[in-house]
């Protein structure tokens, strides 16, 4: 059976009169869209329209759920009990759904946003209680998480389906973990770099480390950013190096990865 | 058939460090629960608590969807189009929607709050925006609106189920409306009397207009209100009085009332 | 005495993490910057930011105080009482001047934003309260509102300077008013034709109505917008028209008018 | 010349149609009011509401500025960046000073509240961030914080005017921080021996800790609460304690602590 990888990227990131991303442009290159549901950005009408828009291009609806900070956009930690994680991320879910329903289409993953992902990838109970609430509202929806995180690990004990998440262009540790964002050599500049590493990764499931060893890393989807116009050319060329390659580009749902 | 009809009140308006109204109360007279949402009041975890105390009760449930204005309590009208309004709606059903599923219920009706109410109440584009929301999310459910209004009407064209709602204690004049609140006689002070008209709502479907005129009014649902004490034994009083007439108090998706 | 305009814009409409409008390009053109104030647009740290660049461009600095409708970038109109628009109104002047205060400078004026202005301009009693709040805080500040409107006639009744407001793009009716939006001759398409009516109101104080009419209008500042290159273009060419007619630019404050 | 402490307390924290505390009451006990400023609770209505109480019962007005988090009521923690402390303690301390200003009052102090306080309690950056706005507003304004904290430190060396906060009901380390309210210990139950360790606050001075030894702790104000009948009953009776023992209870500003 052919290798296949999913594609994913933050979407729906708009709020208001306020444009952010250029998500017309990713629709047509990702396989999955994580699309904002009203607590970081978005708001009922742009959740409508990306809703929409996703539908058009037959592209994966995920619910991304953060935060309650839109001033901070969803990137300041924010000390949350798991109860009160638990329930704002079943409020989003359902929100989403509301949209997805109307649409006739269906969510198919959760992913964290921002904090929360950050939070929930080093933090067995917050990681837990938003496993709960994925499996509550519906058992077979995907939670999107960091590659050896505890958000992943939580989902595999609570019995759902989920997906290690993997950045081209970011810098990984031996021990799997990402090299933290203060470090100068944190992010890969370098496009054709940040490429062969998603190769190596989509098809050996390795990545070389900071320190030079090589480790192994599950990648079932890669994230790619809207940003800026180079973000949405990298995208581009990182969907064709994988097409080049023979390796797919799916949602995890349509190849039933850790289902 | 024994007559029945609906009792609803408007609960989990509490929000974050703020209580408001006595929802244990309430849940043990009334048989529909309109739940707010977040956009007046409600927060996700207090959702969550007022979903898990409806379920104890066996009170169904609904989503009371307002205008996104928390400091106005969702009572200052707001120029939202139909879009917006067709969208914060699905926004709050979906929201609401997530608690259902997680505790293994469903939402049995929609019903607007406050200023939405009122301007869904007369402005026809409005009431079909809301009443499509209602729809496409999922056509089963049922539109509480004012009796004799446009949202009933916009329910009715769209062939959803629909319920009439109608007030102990206030008075209608001869064409089936509200006597506006700014009329000195638009609310019944004495308890007997908003007993009195309710049983006659109840049992032969007619209310005496402050013209003196017997108008037809359909009641599929009475309001009570939970703010002071007061509320809640005129709520009781109003049970035992329906309860004593021999009329059956029941959700309306439990009786088939329009459906 | 030579003659002398103002010509003012909305800045600081930034939010979070989304960006709106040049407001660098537009801080060398205008003499007063109106600055959002957290309820339309703005928050803390773009105020800060945004009070910081007028100083640096000597720029005068006004509240542009709106309802409290960030999702509906304050352009909805909402029902709020004359005491709500007096506290609101308080709330964002007091919170702007904290970071001018901090910035060694001053407010010169109030200027309320979107669905606030409209409704202040035809609504006395919600004129008056803006009118009130201004005076409260600091009897020196300008009062800037459409010209011909409730806001300025309320503004002179409460004895604070007032600023009535132009627009070189809006076509006018023969009472002083603005032709409503929805007409199709609302909007002046041609920059050389909006250019020429600006000018006439600078030189003269008079404006060519569309029913023909030459009417009296008193321009103490123009309005120029910030959205897209063209409409900085557009003002650097009024700028630059109404320094080759020899007619100053300058705060209202600076030049005495109707103090 | 004889004894005098402040006693402080937090007030104007409803919300729009929520309510909270006994602010008449508290008013007339306390001599310095830490009024809510719209980020944990107020609105402009409310504050100006509680403005106006402050200064019929001739109690000092001081800005309780909090993390912006009305559904956690600004309790839970929030990784903001000093830059962003400073710019929202500004915009708090400048929309309370509109309400003071058009009450004919002025400010005396800025207490931050909830978890900002906990976090400026420990954290040099931020503390001083905060000292710095209040600085930048007015440095005569008064800095409330914890006794011993890294705040109180920060105002002194910023060279404003600091009150030193200290609690009757709370339990003290030998290091003179605050016993961990995880502890079983942390909170004195008995009103008596509250009663007793801030007499030895207001007359000596001096606290005994936890671990029995006896502590020199400056303590310029007593925090008392507003929640329950039994917080304004204990607030009475603190009062009359002081007063018995002939410690007057005025504001710092109005006794020179420290200035």
């Amino acid at each position: 059976m052919a290798k296949t990888i999913d594609i994913n990227s933050d979407l729906g990131e708009s709020f208001g009169a306020w444009r952010m991303g250029d998500d017309a442009a990713l629709l047509a290159i990702v396989s999955s869209a994580n699309i904002a549901c009203g607590f970081h950005g978005g708001d009922p009408d742009i959740m409508r329209g990306t809703v929409a828009l996703a539908v058009q291009h037959d592209v994966a609806i995920g619910a991304h759920v953060s935060l309650p900070d839109l001033q901070g956009f969803g990137r300041r930690e924010m000390a949350v009990t798991p109860n009160e994680a638990y329930a704002l991320t079943l409020y989003q879910i359902g929100a989403l759904h509301g949209f997805a329903q109307a649409a006739g289409t269906r969510l198919r993953h959760v992913k964290p946003h921002g904090a929360l992902y950050n939070m929930a990838a080093r933090d067995a109970a917050l990681a837990s209680a938003i496993a709960c609430a994925v499996r509550d509202f519906d058992p077979s929806l995907r939670l999107f998480g960091l590659a050896n995180s505890a958000l992943i690990d939580a989902g595999i004990a609570i019995g759902i389906p989920v997906a290690a998440e993997a950045f081209a262009d970011r810098r990984y540790r031996a021990d799997g973990s990402l090299q933290p964002r203060r470090e100068p050599d944190a992010v890969i500049q370098e496009s054709d770099e940040a490429i062969a590493q998603a190769m190596a990764m989509a098809r050996e499931g390795q990545v070389c480390a900071v320190d030079g060893s090589v480790i192994t890393l599950q990648a079932d989807t890669l994230c790619v950013h809207g940003d800026g116009s180079h973000a949405v050319a990298f995208a581009r060329q990182l969907r064709a190096a994988l097409e080049a390659a023979d390796i797919g580009i799916a949602p995890p749902h349509a190849t039933g990865k850790r289902a």
